[in-house]
């Protein structure tokens, strides 16, 4: 399986590192590559300059969106919800019809600070947006709801006793995202609906945002006891 | 414990009928008691009408929203959200100051259908305005996650291992409620911070109602596993 991830942060490394560890051959979308490399500067979580992460997983590459988007059967995007549609879009229409788009990005409007509102919520969400602006993609929306850590390795928390959600139009299309999430340890896959059920998990972030100061750690998970 | 449940409804009823299993002294208020009990219909969930329920539970008196609030050493708020601050000015200011004020009411917008819209949300909550327009209440917004039966005898899902949450701006009126909710049954109580932290229960509700959805029953809970 040929995975592109759109995303050079650590959600993006840590799902690419995720597929890589399944046996995917994955790439890693970005705008420039040699910029994303040349940076010596981690970012505000104290993660190291993408090089450094790079330099510990040769076997993902890294191409400009477009060719990355190409390369991909199916494509992730991981970059900051404020900015998914304009990358979708350099990525390209036409390198994502027919393809499986997992979108795990949060509209997150940090402008005022923390805790962040969002940017769009209630009567719409960035994976309905991203379904109207690519119609020919599949787009499903999953694993925004946990922390990068938790969305690779869900049986470090707890052995794996917590659940995650897929939102998405297209049967197949979830039932692909659904192998990879049992891929990656997950028990408990509940399948909300169409993609508008991307609003429920996506207004999900005002509750993490707040348990993970009081908790103290992003490491936790919601599980729906029923 | 004297106790005021304000709003007649299936929520009002259950807090009241638990409230009284732990031994308080509960009346439920109303807009106009003869009229309550003189409705012959259900409600379009299938519940009975008031008179049958109270016939049941002799021992919840049933005042008027003015004298239910000034009886009361607690007063909670199990009315619908879209109408709780019109019947808390009804209750009386005056009535509420210096009360805990319990805030289970979710600011949902049927006006389009199913799945409603939240009538405020992300940069304020039904919480914070109850809080603003009663600053002499002390408001802990609670229990609006869960189902009603869920509310007041949590052990019967999955042996209460799940978890609610207290939002509110004082740690006494806090501590009050915990210990209302612990006697109702509740083993993991989290406080997830001042009254602003209702924005992210309350913004649970698209995902709850999903989910009640997909599972076919309002039987279910989060549990936060860390």
């Amino acid at each position: 399986m040929k995975t592109a991830v759109l995303g050079t942060g650590i959600v993006g490394r840590t799902i690419a590192g995720g597929a890589a560890r399944l046996g995917h051959e994955v790439v890693i979308g970005t705008r420039d590559p040699q910029a994303t490399l040349r940076r010596t500067e981690g970012d505000t979580m104290g993660n190291p300059p993408f090089g450094v992460w790079h330099a510990d997983h040769a076997e993902v590459g890294l191409l400009p969106f477009a060719e990355a988007a190409a390369y991909g059967e199916n494509v992730v995007n991981a970059t900051s919800g404020g900015s998914s549609l304009e990358i979708l879009a350099l990525a390209g229409a036409e390198n994502l019809a027919g393809k499986v788009l997992i979108d795990v990005a949060n509209p997150l409007d940090f402008s005022a600070g923390f805790p962040p509102t969002l940017l769009v919520k209630d009567t719409d969400s960035l994976g309905e947006q991203i379904q109207r602006a690519f119609p020919d993609a599949k787009v499903v929306k999953t694993l925004n709801t946990v922390n990068a850590a938790v969305m690779v390795d869900p049986r470090a928390l707890a052995d794996g006793e917590h659940s995650i959600f897929v939102s998405g139009n297209d049967t197949a299309a979830k039932a692909t995202v659904t192998e990879l999430l049992q891929g990656f340890g997950w028990k408990d896959v509940i399948d909300l609906g169409d993609i508008s059920s991307a609003r429920g998990t996506e207004m999900l972030l005002p509750i993490w945002l707040r348990l993970m100061n009081v908790l103290g750690t992003p490491a936790f998970n919601f599980r729906i006891v029923r």
